[in-house]
């Protein structure tokens, strides 16, 4: 029975997480549950669950749900509780605490469980020398969530016989739906409402990825990722459109060789990797995938396409994939940037494309500086949120 | 330098194989070329690669080409010159001659060479167990160089870190592009002319390979031979209809995940990959693949689709599959019974469904036994002709 920890279980990723556990009760146990301030579905979950520690980091929400805790739950309350909540020791921890935020618990639960299954981007984006270190002195394994980052994982042993990076190898690729506006022409860009951003054709996903994935920034901190997580040169890197998202990242040999890794687009999936591993989740006769979505037996067949990337429709792509290079803080504040001009887009404060317009700004005009340790990560995320709340003011 | 042997230099595999070693000069010397009869085909390459040694199975053929090889190359002829060609000792040996005549110079040379990169279905399909109880014995790698088989064997160190016959694998899956019929009704296949079934879609092949993808005989065979190569149970291996012919195998997992190994429909590929390993041939600036079709780099793309198979369209596959898991000396029978049927059909002698009839009447009424030696296998093989031909006579 392995005990797991999940933080940030009231989050999208959170609650599948939970589902997967639901249909594992043979195999997992949830030690701990961790929200920022959603205590009404941490109370449900409670419920099914008995986790021995939940962690509540706002603190008036944590005085909210204290009363109703039985005495076999222990409450951890505000930063500092965040922080203890993050020494209990654990089998696995699902890190699915949202933005930079999830940076000093991953951190601290790294000395504390065997393996993270690791859904936070903005952790790597920002530090991911640092967490990657860690992992190694603490001898913690990290497997990634995120599906494309999952499938890289799962394909390289094929490249790791002949050594990923010798020269066979030409390039990996992870796949890239467009987003909700890959249709849309340039000059209406403009104009799109919060509702047509959050409309995703193929994954539903929490509110500030999904606009992400309309500009693709989602897709250059994957590009990140892949870099951290196999230590490969960023020009190994690259990114296919394919619109079906069910082929979640490919590898190309120098001989035209490729191996592409799929599975329906649902993030319990990778999710149960990250979980079982090196077993594997059986899906048949389970509700794991609520609509049975077998791909090689639908009777319909399915159809995928792959096209090139037009990065030039991408301008933010650009701009992250340039400040990746840089290996400077530029990555932490264009982070806080990007997650400022979401909050403002989504309370419709500030137009689709002011976003860009933003990004653009403050790439042109931080100070470049290097990142040495979380300090110097938290200092510069606020440069990036004061100084982006202050251009987007004035619009 | 790796001393190379390819027997069947004339052929469509041994043309493609010696296209991979005229790519790979500073890598590969050929010691030894092998013809049945093609003495024409076969003297421009010997003036082109120099081997040491040629035979040439037909002794006229042969009686021909003899005063034109200079003192340098040394002709074998016949049956028996065949057998001491191939006891030469080679580092890798290219087995491309067609039919079940293969499998006599197989098992001859498996004991000659360091690795066999195998095209030829028959042996395997006749013979499995012998050819792969030999290999063992003498520590010979055989290598796949059927495209199938061949992205299966790439694709299975993914599933070798989990154990590829634990229960976390669901089935392999082999492609087929449907052949040049796929589109057919039931009630026309019995007007189709020649030329019709030779216009294969996608892939450019032998004459008997290209009808036997039309009734999909040669899926059948590639089950057989997966079944051989993997040790996979045939209830663990399945067909997808895949037009495009890109993807040429799956594996799937019991967690709904699917590795899928792609490349060009061109068999300079897999043959390079089998006389490289562990290395990878590069195709940047090189003529290897005549027309350039990086997959991912193509500017309007590509899409693939795959279909279940119905294999009530396809009664030869069915037979076939069937006979497969009898164990018996069926397969020997049956593919002497297509190999002649085709012969007919392609001289115009039968229909095009009277190559299922034959195989059905056959299969009806062979007597079953066991196959213990390669003797049982050529006994079975002309028992099978004999019948094959009394039948079609008397159509």
């Amino acid at each position: 029975m392995k005990k797991i920890i999940i933080f940030g279980s009231t989050g999208s990723i959170g609650k599948n997480a939970l589902q997967v556990v639901r249909q594992s009760r043979e195999k997992f146990k949830i030690l701990g549950l961790s929200t920022n301030g959603d205590v009404k579905t941490l109370y449900k979950q409670i419920k099914e669950f008995s986790p021995k520690y939940v962690c509540v980091r706002n603190e008036n929400a944590a005085n909210a749900i204290k009363c109703e805790l039985g005495k076999n739950c222990k409450l951890f309350k505000g930063d500092i509780g965040l922080e203890e909540f993050s020494k209990l020791e654990s089998d696995i921890s699902v890190m699915a605490i949202s933005g930079v935020a999830c940076l000093r618990p991953l951190l601290v639960n790294i000395r504390h469980t065997k393996r993270i299954a690791l859904a936070n981007k903005e952790s790597l984006v920002t530090a991911g020398e640092l967490v990657f270190n860690e992992a190694k002195r603490f001898n913690t394994e990290i497997f990634p969530i995120d599906s494309e980052i999952n499938a890289l994982f799962q394909l390289l042993p094929v490249t790791n016989r002949e050594s990923k990076l010798n020269d066979s190898f030409r390039k990996i690729y992870l796949t890239a739906s467009g987003g909700a506006l890959a249709d849309y022409k340039k000059q209406d860009l403009d104009k799109v409402s919060v509702k047509q951003v959050l409309n995703h054709p193929t994954w539903k996903m929490g509110k500030r990825i999904t606009v992400d994935s309309a500009t693709l920034m989602n897709k250059g901190f994957e590009v990140i990722e892949s870099h951290y997580f196999f230590d490969i040169p960023y020009d190994k890197i690259d990114i296919v459109i394919h619109k079906e998202s069910v082929v979640h990242a490919l590898v190309e040999y120098k001989d035209e060789t490729i191996f592409a890794c799929m599975y329906p687009p649902n993030m319990c999936i990778p999710i149960s990797f990250a979980l079982y591993y090196p077993e594997r989740f059986n899906c048949e006769g389970k509700s794991l995938i609520s609509k049975r979505t077998r791909l090689l037996k639908n009777k319909n067949g399915f159809s995928c396409s792959f096209y090139p990337i037009k990065y030039n429709k991408y301008p933010i792509l650009k701009i992250i994939l340039q400040s990746a290079r840089k290996k400077d803080n530029s990555l932490v504040v264009l982070n806080a940037c990007d997650e400022i001009a979401i909050d403002y887009f989504l309370k419709n404060k500030i137009k689709f494309t002011d976003i860009t317009r933003v990004i653009k700004f403050i790439f042109n005009r931080y100070p470049s500086s290097k990142i040495t340790d979380i300090n110097d990560v938290f200092y510069w995320d606020d440069w990036g949120r004061i100084k982006t709340k202050e251009y987007l003011n004035k619009l």
